[in-house]
Protein backbone atom coordinates (compact mmCIF):
# COMPACT_ATOMS: atom_id res chain seq x y z
CA UNK A 1 0.00 0.00 0.00
CA UNK A 2 1.70 3.35 -0.95
CA UNK A 3 1.62 6.32 1.03
CA UNK A 4 -0.72 8.08 -1.42
CA UNK A 5 -3.85 6.06 -0.08
CA UNK A 6 -3.40 7.68 3.72
CA UNK A 7 -4.55 10.95 4.44
CA UNK A 8 -2.20 13.89 5.72
CA UNK A 9 -2.19 14.93 9.54
CA UNK A 10 -1.56 18.94 9.99
CA UNK A 11 0.27 19.60 12.62
CA UNK A 12 -1.23 23.32 13.45
CA UNK A 13 -0.25 26.13 15.83
CA UNK A 14 -3.55 28.04 16.48
CA UNK A 15 -1.86 31.14 17.96
CA UNK A 16 -2.27 32.83 21.29
CA UNK A 17 -5.68 33.08 21.85
CA UNK A 18 -7.25 35.77 18.91
CA UNK A 19 -8.58 33.48 16.85
CA UNK A 20 -7.20 36.61 14.12
CA UNK A 21 -3.91 35.38 14.88
CA UNK A 22 -4.03 32.23 12.89
CA UNK A 23 -2.21 31.73 9.76
CA UNK A 24 -4.06 31.89 6.73
CA UNK A 25 -2.24 28.55 5.73
CA UNK A 26 -4.22 27.26 8.62
CA UNK A 27 -7.30 28.65 8.39
CA UNK A 28 -7.26 27.10 4.84
CA UNK A 29 -6.32 23.76 6.04
CA UNK A 30 -8.80 24.06 8.87
CA UNK A 31 -11.81 24.98 6.18
CA UNK A 32 -11.32 22.28 4.38
CA UNK A 33 -10.53 19.32 6.66
CA UNK A 34 -12.00 15.82 7.07
CA UNK A 35 -11.08 15.71 10.52
CA UNK A 36 -10.37 18.19 13.22
CA UNK A 37 -8.34 17.00 16.74
CA UNK A 38 -8.15 20.08 19.22
CA UNK A 39 -6.67 20.77 22.44
CA UNK A 40 -8.83 23.26 24.82
CA UNK A 41 -6.55 26.19 25.13
CA UNK A 42 -7.44 26.80 21.35
CA UNK A 43 -9.81 29.74 20.33
CA UNK A 44 -13.37 28.31 19.73
CA UNK A 45 -14.38 30.49 17.77
CA UNK A 46 -12.15 28.04 14.98
CA UNK A 47 -14.35 25.05 15.22
CA UNK A 48 -16.72 27.09 13.29
CA UNK A 49 -14.35 27.22 10.32
CA UNK A 50 -14.68 23.25 9.86
CA UNK A 51 -17.27 21.85 7.24
CA UNK A 52 -20.04 20.69 7.99
CA UNK A 53 -19.25 16.83 7.56
CA UNK A 54 -15.88 17.68 9.77
CA UNK A 55 -15.52 15.20 12.71
CA UNK A 56 -14.31 16.28 15.52
CA UNK A 57 -12.23 15.27 18.70
CA UNK A 58 -11.32 17.14 21.47
CA UNK A 59 -8.58 16.31 23.49
CA UNK A 60 -8.57 18.26 26.37
CA UNK A 61 -5.13 19.55 28.04
CA UNK A 62 -5.02 21.95 31.20
CA UNK A 63 -3.18 21.51 34.13
CA UNK A 64 -3.80 19.02 36.20
CA UNK A 65 -6.96 17.71 33.51
CA UNK A 66 -5.09 15.67 31.27
CA UNK A 67 -8.31 14.55 29.69
CA UNK A 68 -7.43 12.19 27.03
CA UNK A 69 -3.53 10.46 27.57
CA UNK A 70 -0.97 11.24 25.56
CA UNK A 71 -0.74 7.57 23.49
CA UNK A 72 -4.50 7.73 22.79
CA UNK A 73 -4.12 11.00 21.02
CA UNK A 74 -1.75 9.27 19.34
CA UNK A 75 -3.72 6.34 18.31
CA UNK A 76 -6.63 8.67 17.09
CA UNK A 77 -4.19 10.77 15.13
CA UNK A 78 -2.93 7.21 13.28
CA UNK A 79 -6.36 6.18 12.76
CA UNK A 80 -7.93 9.20 11.46
CA UNK A 81 -4.98 8.98 8.80
CA UNK A 82 -5.83 5.89 7.56
CA UNK A 83 -9.63 7.05 7.10
CA UNK A 84 -9.53 10.65 6.36
CA UNK A 85 -7.74 12.50 3.59
CA UNK A 86 -7.09 15.63 5.59
CA UNK A 87 -6.34 15.82 9.29
CA UNK A 88 -5.77 18.65 11.53
CA UNK A 89 -4.41 18.74 14.58
CA UNK A 90 -4.80 21.92 16.39
CA UNK A 91 -2.91 23.17 18.88
CA UNK A 92 -2.67 26.56 21.57
CA UNK A 93 -0.04 28.43 20.44
CA UNK A 94 3.03 26.99 18.32
CA UNK A 95 3.00 23.22 18.61
CA UNK A 96 7.01 22.89 18.28
CA UNK A 97 7.33 25.35 21.92
CA UNK A 98 6.62 23.39 24.78
CA UNK A 99 3.80 21.99 22.69
CA UNK A 100 4.53 18.36 22.59
CA UNK A 101 3.68 18.07 18.77
CA UNK A 102 6.88 16.62 18.32
CA UNK A 103 5.93 13.58 20.13
CA UNK A 104 3.17 12.90 17.91
CA UNK A 105 4.44 14.10 14.40
CA UNK A 106 7.67 11.57 15.55
CA UNK A 107 5.09 8.72 15.96
CA UNK A 108 3.03 9.11 12.92
CA UNK A 109 6.10 9.30 10.83
CA UNK A 110 7.82 6.41 12.19
CA UNK A 111 4.48 4.40 10.71
CA UNK A 112 4.61 6.11 7.37
CA UNK A 113 2.07 9.06 8.29
CA UNK A 114 2.69 11.85 5.78
CA UNK A 115 2.60 14.91 8.65
CA UNK A 116 3.31 18.72 7.85
CA UNK A 117 3.65 21.27 10.26
CA UNK A 118 2.55 24.64 10.28
CA UNK A 119 3.74 27.27 12.74
CA UNK A 120 1.73 29.51 14.91
CA UNK A 121 2.45 32.62 16.80
CA UNK A 122 3.41 31.67 20.27
CA UNK A 123 1.91 33.31 23.18
CA UNK A 124 5.44 34.02 24.59
CA UNK A 125 5.87 36.75 21.93
CA UNK A 126 2.49 37.91 20.92
CA UNK A 127 1.55 38.38 24.73
CA UNK A 128 4.22 40.58 25.46
CA UNK A 129 3.77 42.73 22.31
CA UNK A 130 0.01 43.24 23.49
CA UNK A 131 1.07 44.91 26.09
CA UNK A 132 4.09 46.64 24.98
CA UNK A 133 6.92 44.81 25.94
CA UNK A 134 9.85 44.27 23.27
CA UNK A 135 11.63 40.72 24.18
CA UNK A 136 14.91 42.54 22.51
CA UNK A 137 16.01 45.81 21.46
CA UNK A 138 18.49 47.22 19.47
CA UNK A 139 20.08 49.13 22.08
CA UNK A 140 19.46 46.91 24.98
CA UNK A 141 18.91 43.47 24.32
CA UNK A 142 20.07 40.57 22.05
CA UNK A 143 19.09 37.72 23.58
CA UNK A 144 15.52 36.33 24.67
CA UNK A 145 15.00 32.94 26.46
CA UNK A 146 12.04 30.66 26.44
CA UNK A 147 11.83 28.08 29.07
CA UNK A 148 9.43 26.32 30.93
CA UNK A 149 8.05 26.63 34.47
CA UNK A 150 6.22 23.85 34.84
CA UNK A 151 9.07 21.35 34.24
CA UNK A 152 8.40 17.63 33.78
CA UNK A 153 9.21 15.32 36.71
CA UNK A 154 10.79 12.47 34.04
CA UNK A 155 12.81 14.85 31.65
CA UNK A 156 16.31 12.67 30.78
CA UNK A 157 18.38 15.80 31.28
CA UNK A 158 19.10 17.81 34.21
CA UNK A 159 16.37 19.96 35.08
CA UNK A 160 16.16 23.95 34.24
CA UNK A 161 19.19 25.72 35.77
CA UNK A 162 17.79 28.89 36.74
CA UNK A 163 20.72 29.92 38.61
CA UNK A 164 22.52 30.01 35.37
CA UNK A 165 20.22 31.05 33.57
CA UNK A 166 19.93 34.50 35.82
CA UNK A 167 22.74 36.18 34.02
CA UNK A 168 23.50 34.67 30.48
CA UNK A 169 20.44 36.08 29.04
CA UNK A 170 18.99 39.54 28.51
CA UNK A 171 15.06 38.83 28.50
CA UNK A 172 13.27 35.94 30.30
CA UNK A 173 10.00 34.56 29.34
CA UNK A 174 8.39 32.02 31.46
CA UNK A 175 5.78 29.64 30.20
CA UNK A 176 3.21 28.26 33.06
CA UNK A 177 5.25 29.36 35.50
CA UNK A 178 2.76 30.67 37.95
CA UNK A 179 2.64 27.56 40.03
CA UNK A 180 5.93 27.73 40.47
CA UNK A 181 7.09 31.48 41.17
CA UNK A 182 8.02 31.93 44.00
CA UNK A 183 10.78 28.97 43.49
CA UNK A 184 11.39 30.45 40.67
CA UNK A 185 12.33 33.92 41.71
CA UNK A 186 14.30 32.77 44.49
CA UNK A 187 16.86 30.62 41.99
CA UNK A 188 16.95 33.46 39.84
CA UNK A 189 17.80 35.53 42.91
CA UNK A 190 20.41 32.90 43.83
CA UNK A 191 22.04 33.22 40.30
CA UNK A 192 22.83 36.79 40.36
CA UNK A 193 19.97 38.33 39.41
CA UNK A 194 18.91 41.81 40.43
CA UNK A 195 15.94 41.28 42.90
CA UNK A 196 14.55 44.80 41.57
CA UNK A 197 14.54 44.14 38.28
CA UNK A 198 11.27 44.61 35.81
CA UNK A 199 8.94 41.78 35.68
CA UNK A 200 5.76 41.16 34.64
CA UNK A 201 3.55 38.61 35.09
CA UNK A 202 0.73 38.19 32.22
CA UNK B 1 -7.01 68.39 18.14
CA UNK B 2 -7.66 64.85 19.28
CA UNK B 3 -6.30 61.63 18.64
CA UNK B 4 -9.46 61.08 16.77
CA UNK B 5 -8.46 62.60 14.10
CA UNK B 6 -5.09 61.16 13.27
CA UNK B 7 -4.38 57.51 11.47
CA UNK B 8 -3.43 54.36 13.56
CA UNK B 9 -0.42 52.47 12.79
CA UNK B 10 -0.39 48.98 12.20
CA UNK B 11 3.06 47.31 13.44
CA UNK B 12 2.56 43.98 11.80
CA UNK B 13 4.67 40.76 11.73
CA UNK B 14 4.76 39.39 8.30
CA UNK B 15 6.20 35.83 9.47
CA UNK B 16 8.87 33.90 7.90
CA UNK B 17 8.84 34.29 4.22
CA UNK B 18 5.38 31.89 3.27
CA UNK B 19 3.04 34.32 2.30
CA UNK B 20 0.36 32.11 3.69
CA UNK B 21 1.70 32.78 7.42
CA UNK B 22 0.63 35.78 7.23
CA UNK B 23 -2.18 36.13 10.14
CA UNK B 24 -5.40 36.09 9.26
CA UNK B 25 -5.37 39.81 11.47
CA UNK B 26 -2.38 41.14 8.97
CA UNK B 27 -4.30 39.81 5.99
CA UNK B 28 -7.64 42.11 6.82
CA UNK B 29 -5.40 44.97 7.75
CA UNK B 30 -2.97 45.05 4.86
CA UNK B 31 -6.05 44.87 2.00
CA UNK B 32 -7.84 47.89 4.01
CA UNK B 33 -4.88 50.10 4.48
CA UNK B 34 -4.09 53.67 2.86
CA UNK B 35 -0.59 53.45 2.80
CA UNK B 36 1.85 50.47 3.22
CA UNK B 37 5.45 50.85 4.36
CA UNK B 38 7.73 48.06 4.59
CA UNK B 39 11.03 45.69 4.20
CA UNK B 40 12.53 44.65 1.60
CA UNK B 41 12.34 41.15 3.88
CA UNK B 42 9.10 40.63 3.73
CA UNK B 43 7.44 38.27 0.54
CA UNK B 44 6.91 40.52 -2.26
CA UNK B 45 3.18 38.93 -2.45
CA UNK B 46 1.99 40.17 0.29
CA UNK B 47 2.01 43.31 -1.81
CA UNK B 48 -0.93 42.31 -4.18
CA UNK B 49 -3.38 42.46 -1.01
CA UNK B 50 -3.07 46.06 -0.87
CA UNK B 51 -5.74 48.16 -2.04
CA UNK B 52 -5.68 50.00 -5.28
CA UNK B 53 -4.95 53.52 -4.16
CA UNK B 54 -2.78 52.95 -1.34
CA UNK B 55 0.29 54.44 -1.44
CA UNK B 56 3.58 52.31 -1.31
CA UNK B 57 7.05 52.90 0.67
CA UNK B 58 9.71 50.34 0.59
CA UNK B 59 11.92 51.07 3.11
CA UNK B 60 14.91 48.39 2.19
CA UNK B 61 17.22 46.78 4.99
CA UNK B 62 19.43 43.93 4.14
CA UNK B 63 22.90 43.66 5.93
CA UNK B 64 24.83 46.39 4.98
CA UNK B 65 21.92 47.92 2.90
CA UNK B 66 19.83 50.47 4.93
CA UNK B 67 18.53 51.98 2.28
CA UNK B 68 16.11 54.28 4.16
CA UNK B 69 18.35 55.12 7.64
CA UNK B 70 15.47 54.68 10.76
CA UNK B 71 15.49 58.30 11.58
CA UNK B 72 13.54 58.71 8.27
CA UNK B 73 11.32 55.84 8.53
CA UNK B 74 10.25 57.54 11.69
CA UNK B 75 9.44 60.40 9.85
CA UNK B 76 7.58 58.86 6.73
CA UNK B 77 5.28 56.79 9.41
CA UNK B 78 4.86 60.06 11.26
CA UNK B 79 3.74 62.05 8.52
CA UNK B 80 1.71 59.11 6.86
CA UNK B 81 -0.20 59.52 9.86
CA UNK B 82 -1.28 63.07 9.71
CA UNK B 83 -2.94 62.57 6.19
CA UNK B 84 -3.92 58.62 6.46
CA UNK B 85 -6.74 56.38 8.48
CA UNK B 86 -5.07 53.38 8.39
CA UNK B 87 -1.16 52.76 7.90
CA UNK B 88 0.60 49.24 7.66
CA UNK B 89 3.99 49.27 8.85
CA UNK B 90 5.14 45.48 7.74
CA UNK B 91 8.07 43.84 8.81
CA UNK B 92 9.64 40.63 8.10
CA UNK B 93 9.48 38.08 10.89
CA UNK B 94 7.77 39.15 14.06
CA UNK B 95 8.47 43.08 14.91
CA UNK B 96 9.38 43.00 18.43
CA UNK B 97 11.44 40.14 17.93
CA UNK B 98 14.87 41.65 16.40
CA UNK B 99 12.74 43.89 14.63
CA UNK B 100 13.08 47.64 16.07
CA UNK B 101 9.61 47.57 16.18
CA UNK B 102 9.77 49.21 18.95
CA UNK B 103 12.13 51.94 18.60
CA UNK B 104 9.20 53.04 15.82
CA UNK B 105 6.64 52.52 18.00
CA UNK B 106 7.78 54.74 20.90
CA UNK B 107 8.85 57.56 18.61
CA UNK B 108 5.25 57.24 17.57
CA UNK B 109 3.64 56.51 20.89
CA UNK B 110 5.42 59.68 22.09
CA UNK B 111 4.26 61.78 19.47
CA UNK B 112 0.12 60.55 20.35
CA UNK B 113 -0.03 58.64 17.12
CA UNK B 114 -2.53 55.18 17.71
CA UNK B 115 0.03 52.43 17.60
CA UNK B 116 -0.67 48.41 17.72
CA UNK B 117 1.30 45.57 17.47
CA UNK B 118 0.15 42.61 15.51
CA UNK B 119 2.44 40.00 16.02
CA UNK B 120 4.08 37.70 13.46
CA UNK B 121 5.06 33.87 13.25
CA UNK B 122 8.96 34.47 13.68
CA UNK B 123 11.31 32.13 11.36
CA UNK B 124 13.59 31.16 14.70
CA UNK B 125 10.39 29.03 15.15
CA UNK B 126 8.73 28.68 11.89
CA UNK B 127 12.27 27.46 9.80
CA UNK B 128 12.98 24.50 12.38
CA UNK B 129 9.56 23.73 12.39
CA UNK B 130 9.61 23.29 8.44
CA UNK B 131 12.51 20.89 8.85
CA UNK B 132 11.52 18.81 11.51
CA UNK B 133 13.80 20.39 13.98
CA UNK B 134 11.70 20.54 17.73
CA UNK B 135 13.05 23.60 19.88
CA UNK B 136 11.87 22.00 22.79
CA UNK B 137 10.91 18.27 23.88
CA UNK B 138 8.89 17.34 27.26
CA UNK B 139 11.25 14.71 28.06
CA UNK B 140 14.81 16.44 26.79
CA UNK B 141 14.59 20.44 26.38
CA UNK B 142 13.14 22.67 28.69
CA UNK B 143 14.35 25.94 27.19
CA UNK B 144 15.08 27.89 23.67
CA UNK B 145 16.92 30.91 23.43
CA UNK B 146 17.20 33.37 20.39
CA UNK B 147 19.70 35.38 20.23
CA UNK B 148 21.52 37.72 17.34
CA UNK B 149 24.53 36.93 16.09
CA UNK B 150 24.64 40.33 14.65
CA UNK B 151 25.40 42.87 17.70
CA UNK B 152 24.79 46.63 17.44
CA UNK B 153 28.41 48.06 18.44
CA UNK B 154 26.57 50.65 20.34
CA UNK B 155 24.89 48.64 22.82
CA UNK B 156 24.69 49.98 26.13
CA UNK B 157 24.66 46.68 27.57
CA UNK B 158 27.49 44.12 27.35
CA UNK B 159 27.67 42.04 24.44
CA UNK B 160 25.69 38.67 24.49
CA UNK B 161 27.39 36.28 27.04
CA UNK B 162 27.96 33.17 24.62
CA UNK B 163 29.85 31.53 27.23
CA UNK B 164 27.60 31.60 30.02
CA UNK B 165 24.91 31.32 27.10
CA UNK B 166 26.97 27.79 25.85
CA UNK B 167 25.57 25.77 29.16
CA UNK B 168 22.77 27.99 30.26
CA UNK B 169 20.07 27.02 27.86
CA UNK B 170 18.85 23.80 26.24
CA UNK B 171 18.74 25.05 22.91
CA UNK B 172 20.12 27.83 21.46
CA UNK B 173 18.70 29.82 18.44
CA UNK B 174 20.98 32.45 16.49
CA UNK B 175 20.02 35.03 13.86
CA UNK B 176 21.66 36.79 11.72
CA UNK B 177 24.64 34.33 12.76
CA UNK B 178 26.48 33.18 9.26
CA UNK B 179 28.68 36.43 8.96
CA UNK B 180 30.49 35.84 12.76
CA UNK B 181 29.47 31.58 12.47
CA UNK B 182 33.59 31.36 13.41
CA UNK B 183 33.57 33.48 16.67
CA UNK B 184 30.41 32.26 17.91
CA UNK B 185 31.27 28.40 17.40
CA UNK B 186 34.46 29.04 19.26
CA UNK B 187 33.20 31.22 22.15
CA UNK B 188 30.63 28.44 23.09
CA UNK B 189 32.77 25.71 22.58
CA UNK B 190 35.07 27.46 25.25
CA UNK B 191 31.86 28.10 27.45
CA UNK B 192 31.73 24.34 27.69
CA UNK B 193 29.49 23.41 24.87
CA UNK B 194 30.15 20.08 23.57
CA UNK B 195 32.35 20.53 20.05
CA UNK B 196 30.34 17.40 19.35
CA UNK B 197 26.36 18.90 19.17
CA UNK B 198 23.90 18.63 16.52
CA UNK B 199 23.69 22.11 15.23
CA UNK B 200 21.93 23.06 11.52
CA UNK B 201 22.81 26.35 9.67
CA UNK B 202 19.78 27.02 7.39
Amino acid sequence: MSRDQFGSVFLIGAGPGDPDLLTVKAQKLISQCDALVYDSLIPLELLELVPKQCQLYSVGKRRGHHSVPQKKINDILYSLSQNCSCIVRLKGGDPFLFGRGVEEASFLAKKGVSVEVVPGVTSGIAVPAYVGIPLTHRLAGSSVTFVTGNEGLNKQRPLVNWRSLALSTDTLVIYMGLYNLEFIAAELIAGGMNPQISCAVI
